[in-house]
């Protein structure tokens, strides 16, 4: 092989196809796709290599919708604002805030597929779901997908599920990996006062399973979306002008070995 | 004012409104939007502080779609794919594609529609269109939003274009900066053998500016989109298993002082 | 030219050159390196090309030892550590960190620098020192490298100028940019009840000059000098466990639209 | 406890103390230290929180030569450079340069400390050394820190152990993991043909392992060092000039399904 060819192997790609005057995105040329096809369903044609039916599109826009912010408590908002006013380009505030969205903070999504997966495949090699239920669980110290330190019920939970049920009767989705998460609801809940119910990422999670993206995706696909959440707070800080805005006010010190105290102003 | 409402209000946003078991955005509680809006209403939601109308969804829809990649040999995705080999999360790579997208390299739409507010006000004062467009671009070496070097036309270019006309027709914007931005592209070709076209920074910074948004705006808006594609290479990447992926294949060895080697296999 | 030295040239580099057992650093085997050349030094012969006298290299490791830290109230290092409770790797959080020290963070050293370099080039061309500072520093509403919102007198201004005098005495450097620095502090500190003094940036901006970085490096050396505080930070919130740290204790929630309100524990 | 000492404790840190007119690191006020105390000790400062003697700043100090660059193949290093070309500031080329030093391309000399840590705990409780070596490197297909795809000799390895050698006959290091690392290096090329060498990060390792750093430290600083070479290559990049430099050159277009092809000049 020339070493022409192995230079652009090094970098071939199934996802775009790029001549002079011609961009296809997964085969299909790009002027079909503006006007014609909606962001979301372009989103599923990107990462999977195929576009989906509408009600599977639907689906999946829900779990987008649903995800697109939690506030800036959440490290990843806060960052992208604290960047925001450190003179970089909003694409570098949006880089830092997409940057912590790791395994204890953008991670339960994905690890919440995992669990399901799991169970799903243990049900059908025969184990009972409760069986299966509690074996995989029992691995975990808190489950991911289940439980909110800070919402007693997410209000987001809700209105995703029944968005699943309503496909599962389409025939849209088997149901199964619906059937496994709430299975694992119902069992960290027994005997407890304080529920333990499906937060946000357990119910994406459910979708994302059912529409068989891969774990991973799971992930990929809630960055997708917060990063919404993160270009609105990133702008919206850098409509306000502040520089070098730190974590707390200029007014409150953080201090040294816990001598706390108040500056003047 | 106590510490507790100050430390607060560091934080406070229009944004999002938290509460236990309450998620509010832009004032809608959040089970009213997931099932009910689309992902670009959401989008333009959140960053615009209220819903679109429906064409206007379309037209933001549209520009989110073109703008998704542009394969491997744009930086931003030759480097989320090069970090997703080396042992970080989905979202680190992702973090990395998108930090790249700074003002040479994502910066011409916002760039364009600058360039496109300036001629409309210049004309809304009274100037001549013409005369607007080349006191405008004389400042300009190369016009940010036309010309591509590796497209001789753009094509993307024209059904963005045709989106927009249709937009007109139905009195959902303007046409203002479309106009202007056909001016430039004249302007730019006149008595030229080789066209320097509208390319797809300048087709969707027309729909940026007509739909209103700040020009920093068309940046965040370009980033979310090329979000997807980063995605699709950073997980394309990872499905193939390299791991430490260079920039050339291994048997190519750059070195120092142009002495180039081959090495042996 | 074949399509291997192509590729090996649009890599070439005059850092580094590699070969199977061979690892050269300007020219330099890394053998020859390693034991015989501090650290600072090596620093100067990795963005220089070559190595330093000894006392321009102690002149370096001052600015360098100066900067490494200013507390977790600044972004870069609130940044850093709340990402670092993520769930990503230490070098993600460090990338974090170090991707806020933008123009309006850890940009005024190279700003600095060149207030000073236009100043020096004005007095070369027969400008009276006093009215080259006063037309260069006309053109800004702060000055960079001068007065800091919480310091009265940056404790780091005197140990670092007492050692660029002593450099002067001794012939290391010109001394031209610490007697431009100096000019500037006076000049903004005339008729003024609250002194103007020289801060850390701009006592660094003085030595980076002095010893011939271009501006961008005076950037790119406070950058390194800072991932040492970056470091350290991570590290010590990595050892305390936390996970998703949020900007302020998770008892005081930031509200929508100013509605302070402190949630039961 | 008020709100403010809350809000100001959520932040507190052993590292740093500010005051108006004061800043402490490690308790040290920082004017003692600029002018006394070399980098490489401030590093161990920041890090460990006292000041190291003279010899393990010197054996720390040879580590952070040693890693500095590898060229601009290694990922961290092309990434800086090609995000230098796309229009951020320094600050973010570097930031994504550090953000590719993950587990595959900067985690080896972490695996490599906790590899070692374990051997040496196990020959502690009694186990034989070569026992314990076989058992704890047979859990890993490459052992991290040993063998290189480039080098069949690592040039940094002899100078590196030699100064260990040294280190251990001065009694500045007890030399438990550098015996632990000859002896994995010795198990792993028994009866091969092709010999694994210990390689740069089993080096390190072993001389993080033997000054007592954590394993995660390990990363860390060597993330410091690599830093050196990522600021390095960025700004020759910025020197060149050039705009969002791709991975191959422009007249090789990496295509779709193999079909590779030459551009026209």
């Amino acid at each position: 092989m020339s070493t022409a060819s192995e230079s652009a192997d090094w970098w071939a790609t199934a996802i775009t196809r790029m001549a002079p005057g011609v961009v296809e995105l997964r085969g299909i040329p790009v002027q079909e796709l503006i006007g014609s096809v909606d962001f979301v369903s372009m989103i599923w044609l990107m990462v999977r290599g195929e576009l989906p039916g509408e009600c599977q599109a639907a689906l999946l826009e829900a779990a987008l919708v649903a995800s697109v912010d939690h506030g800036p408590q959440a490290p990843s908002i806060a960052i992208a604002r604290m960047t925001a006013t450190c003179g970089v380009g909003l694409n570098n505030a949006m880089a830092s805030g997409v940057n912590a969205l790791g395994d204890a903070h953008g991670g339960a999504g994905q690890q919440c597929v995992e669990v399901l997966t799991e169970i799903v495949s243990s049900t059908d090699a025969g184990t009972d779901l409760t069986a299966a239920v509690a074996h995989v669980t029992s691995r975990h110290r808190y489950v991911p997908g289940f439980g909110h330190r800070f919402h007693p019920v997410d209000p987001r939970r809700d209105p995703l599920l029944t968005l699943v049920d309503r496909a599962v009767d389409d025939g849209v989705v088997t149901g199964r990996y619906l059937r496994a998460a709430r299975a694992v609801e119902t069992f960290l809940n027994e005997g407890r006062s304080r529920p333990v119910p499906m937060n946000i990422d357990g119910a994406t999670a459910v979708i994302y399973a059912e529409l068989g993206f891969a774990p991973e995706l799971a992930r990929g696909l809630f960055v997708l979306s917060r990063t919404v959440g993160i270009l609105a707070h990133a702008w919206e800080e850098t409509t306000q002008g502040m520089r070098n805005k730190g974590p707390i006010p200029r007014s409150i010190l953080p201090t040294f070995r816990g001598e706390s105290r108040r500056l003047p102003g």
